[in-house]
């Protein structure tokens, strides 16, 4: 959680202004007490010939960003919530969209919490206090902690369900 | 709103039906009065020996679209109108998949419209009635219209979750 | 149905190492009974450039997967067979990222059933009893087999909507 997929025009980026915005995106959840090794970013460089923007191509001026939220979920009710991180979101990347030129758009996705496996371990994403606990410690450590963790139980007869 | 991915063996499409292709893709949704600038399609080329369909490897013979779909969400029992959608999309593919002598398959995910940004705004998806006018605004001019735009509320006190 | 996107470094896998790892990935679902055709692998190879990990890049020992169940989905409460899920995948990939030195990390998305097409058919997904027992077909023969599979109706209405 999250994984960030920036699909931009190749070169668009120095590897500075990568690491600049990585971090950027990184503190936004770092901030949340989130574990900073549970944010991954991508850049994927499309090629203009393959980059279509509202029937309109080849583009090189558009950076399309798809995030996709794992540890935390909004509810279809949270509405002020989901404003507040789409703001929040898109002033910590239009330094690196508007202020290159750029058109871009953005958009986040929830996915299940309890589909997610990190390093062979379901992350303790905030179901329990106690996960909760061991959460700030990963989060404080910035690495897998296993004092305090204890393996979810599975029921074996569900194993060979899909 | 939409994102079309198309995965697809290297060299499969000219430059030319590339934009037939993103031209008869983008036609569905200006069809249904929304902006043309919201649809994007990207091409991906993938490799022949990155590419594994039911174990067998490597594929040149196959196209995987992904789609997203952002604005418009269809409702758990709108099945004939999810049906009827995926008909229109698989007639609009086929001389550029089966046509092509490719297999192929598409799927459609309904993604949050709250969690979307363009151009660092919202957009009027269609929440309330003066949306639904101003994205036939959107549409009609075929971008950002900042007139009649009002920035929804955001309460400040939610920035700073996730 | 299923779809594993797999980001890698590039080179991090032989032509017979993806082979083993596609032959195990798609080992589960046919093990369900679902068609191996149905399975899709697409290795993605990301630049240590372009790879970001909990702030930190180039990454260059890291593999992101991220999967996209069709055919079946879990419901919320379905926690068990969730885990389940989890647990039998990750016992299948360690081999191919612990036991290759990486960090890795999983997740799964729920995605609807009805708006997915392969080779421009609705699959029988498992709606019906009739459909359980052609989609057994198909996994038989493992292809798309036509006796016996009759185009669900759409009502016309409702294809000029998205």
């Amino acid at each position: 959680m999250p994984l960030h997929l920036i699909y931009h025009p190749p070169g668009l980026y120095s590897a500075s202004e990568k690491q600049a915005l990585v971090d950027d995106i990184t503190g936004i959840y770092t901030a949340a007490s989130l574990p900073a090794f549970w944010v991954v970013v991508i850049f994927r460089p499309v090629a203009a010939s393959d980059f279509f923007v509202g029937g309109r191509g080849p583009q090189s001026n558009f950076v399309r960003i798809v995030v996709q939220h794992i540890a935390r979920n909004y509810k279809p009710d949270e509405v002020a919530k989901m404003r507040g991180f789409m703001q929040k979101y898109n002033d910590v990347i239009e330094p690196y969209t508007k202020g290159k030129g750029m058109h871009w758009e953005v958009n986040v996705d929830n996915l299940p919490s309890e589909l997610w496996v990190v390093d062979g371990l379901r992350p303790p994403f905030g179901a329990t206090e106690e996960e909760e606990r061991l959460r700030r410690v990963w989060a404080e450590k910035n690495e897998v902690v296993l004092e305090g963790y204890s393996v979810p139980p599975i029921e074996q007869t569900e194993q060979s369900k899909i």
